[in-house]
């Protein structure tokens, strides 16, 4: 068995071990316990805490060694300076965990002192560990999930394509809730913290080779090792497309992501060579990060960046020609061709361009004639498609239409819709058909552009 | 009466008619008659068309010669070739009037010589027109409503101090759409289409003396007289904020304005150094305009550019100070002094910095007090806000104590709440104290930003 399918067991264990499990509501190991309970996760779940006989109605185990089985992951939720207790006691019974405690490098010399012990124990008894300070794994084929957050307060999003790595738990927690919010499934989420031991360099290996995984995205504050990362980075990029957010630039956001998980974050352009070099493609901020998910997590990938734009909204429609102009996408000119094709179909005044406007006389009979002619053929990669709700010719057809355009032409679109009550009720008829909708013009573009380089790297 | 004030009675009508009324459901007529109906405005309406008796149960004029009162605000949605006649007819009896009707100089030859006959007939006359080809008038204050799609579609927003001028119809409305959904209110909205009379200048003329108006938002595809705007446009950001989009940019950009509004975009640096030179802050795209004007119809300017930024969610910190940075803001180091002022509040081990993480211990009182000492005295000039609501301390008193405390300290604050339902919708606790929510970190900063730049025009 290579190194790298080691750490199938963790995204998919056999046997849990909760360790400071309790009963007491609120405290992170219950809300593991009830995670796990209505997560899908079948195999066995196992209490350990020396206080309790049971827990949630289940026999409760001093030990990790007292189990009679033994444990693929535990889940370590005890105070900083119990947690290497924990793994001496459980040497030979154990193969991996999370350590969702905090209290180690992110804080003190104390702090430090058992961030370093703990590595010290995990280097004898080989157990391999994700953190410390850290949500750990989300997993929606396997069923685990160690975000100790109440899913009232931040949702899981459904079986996709995508996998999440992220050094910071509340990034990975506010991408799953908003992704579950958006209708995008996610295969795996890790947020590995301060990283002393399994890193993302790690889980590259493992998500290369994962089925269930087509797009890995990363949030990174640092890289400790960084040559080979860019190995296992394009290695990974050779089969699935990979997207890095590097945050912590300048000296200001150095300093507060070296105070976050205690990691020294290098000079930018190192990273941007580095992504380049691996065929990673680099996300600017927290908005490319949710746009770029939502576009590859509904949309595939574009052959280039001629983009046809249509609405009926001649404003927004500049809008988006101008975002498109930015990010360094094109606005190509419609061929006289099609726009004799469209004019059969459009009143004879009309100015037939791209963008195409179409007014609001529109109806929603033009908008899917008007997306089938433009991606027809070999004259353009993608649509933004950008109906605004008030021309009364648009009716809640409009979605199912579009996207059997969409679908017969075989492209990605991307759907802006901004506006406010009325267009978000909306949103929902062309998420459940599959296209993703963007509220402004530029972060419709950014989802565009996104798609274009996903073709390209 | 100087000229200024000439635009009084379009925005604050005595009496409006509505050429080419109809009881026909759907037509933009009908729409304008059932918005008059609805929105406040307590002048007399009269519907003018040959062909009625009545309208709506009210009187209908075969011509607006008929009606036996002056009208200040004549509604004209009549076909393009009939439009210089209305006001041939009505001379001496009508003082302004909104053109809706399309068909003009944005589409072809035929319609370039029906714009030319209307400004000839405007001449002859003295009637002062808004439009063709626009939505008119929105007005908050008045009652005066014009757009013609139904409030079902497109919300009105709430009375508050932001003027919108915008060429295009569609991007008026998508703003009037997305404030009304924000809770963000607005003096007067005015869609001005091809200006083929009132042009973006004569409003701000009129604005600059209005004492309903703070800011001005203009939404710009070109300007007719550069020199003219500079000087009205240096006139009211004396007393007033001034905010610009101007797009169309690059070749395409430009294209796609022009076969919008058939107007002629100029040269972008042109543009930015008229705004420079008229103390205008430019804004950089949709979403830069829609942060913006939540960001000023919700809080006061900023004395200067020094961020504080407290949040629970490291990882959401670190975003946030990547994004002030890149926008030329300052998240400068905590003050010695505030530092021991915080953790006397907070746990020892704390880190207690700029941004500062309140982690996943955080309580409503933490935020509370952490903001209180952040925005005291003189180190910082506003507060960004983020809390992700995962941990267990934070409930639903947190947007309450929260608005105390900023409003105790005085100065500005902006709410950075990313992620899915749980914090969309919590959104309503912040803004009905005054607190404008931003979804995403680089929103958040656009805010901030514009308040920050509002400080120093």
């Amino acid at each position: 068995m290579g190194k790298q399918r080691e750490l199938d067991f963790l995204f998919n264990p056999g046997s849990i071990a909760v360790v400071g499990a309790s009963d007491t509501p609120g405290k992170l190991s219950a809300i593991v316990m009830e995670s796990l309970g209505g997560s899908g996760f079948t195999g066995g779940v196992y209490p350990v805490n020396p206080k309790y006989e049971t827990v949630r109605g289940l026999k409760c185990y001093p030990s990790i060694k007292d189990i009679g089985a033994p444990i693929d992951l535990a889940v370590v939720a005890v105070p900083a300076a119990a947690v290497s207790g924990v793994f001496k006691e459980a040497e030979g019974k154990l193969r991996g965990a999370v350590v969702v405690s905090g209290g180690f490098g992110e804080t003190d010399d104390r702090g430090k002192a058992l961030e370093d012990e703990l590595r010290d124990v995990i280097k004898k008894t080989g157990i391999r560990v994700v953190g410390p300070n850290c949500m750990g794994i989300y997993d929606a084929v396997s069923g685990v999930d160690t975000f100790f957050i109440p899913v009232e307060r931040i949702k899981r999003p459904g079986r996709g394509s995508i996998a999440v790595l992220s050094q910071s738990g509340s990034f990975a927690l506010t991408a799953m809730d908003e992704l579950a919010a958006e209708g995008v499934g996610v295969s795996r989420v890790l947020s590995y913290g301060n990283m002393v031991d399994v890193s993302e360099t790690d889980c590259l290996d493992f998500l290369a080779r994962d089925d269930a995984t087509e797009t890995v995205v990363l949030y990174i504050e640092s890289i400790k090792d960084g040559r080979r990362f860019v190995e296992s980075a394009k290695n990974c990029a050779r089969r699935k497309t990979v997207m890095a957010l590097k945050v912590g630039r300048g000296e200001v956001g150095r300093a507060a992501a070296r105070s976050h998980t205690g990691a020294m974050a290098g000079r930018d352009e190192l990273y941007s060579a580095a992504f380049k070099k691996a065929g990673v493609v680099e996300l600017s901020g927290y908005e490319e990060f949710m746009d770029g998910c939502k576009a590859v997590g509904m949309q595939s990938a574009a052959k280039g960046r001629r983009v046809a734009v249509i609405t009926d909204a001649g404003g927004i429609g500049v809008n988006v020609a101008d975002a498109c102009v930015s990010a360094g996408l094109e606005v190509s000119a419609l061929p006289d061709g099609k726009k004799e094709r469209l004019k059969a179909v459009l009143p004879s005044y009309f100015t037939v361009g791209n963008p195409l406007d179409l007014t609001g006389s529109a109806t929603d009979e033009w908008f899917a004639e008007a997306v089938g002619v433009a991606l027809d053929g070999d004259d353009y990669d993608l649509a933004i498609v950008a109906p605004l709700w008030g021309p009364p010719g648009l009716t809640d057809r409009l979605p199912e239409l579009l996207a059997e355009r969409i679908a017969m032409a075989g492209k990605p679109a991307i759907i802006c819709s901004p506006g406010g009550k009325y267009s978000q009720e909306r949103k929902g008829l062309f998420t459940e058909r599959g296209l993703p909708v963007f509220a402004s013009p530029e972060s419709a573009v950014r989802a565009a552009a996104i798609l274009a380089r996903k073709g390209r790297v």
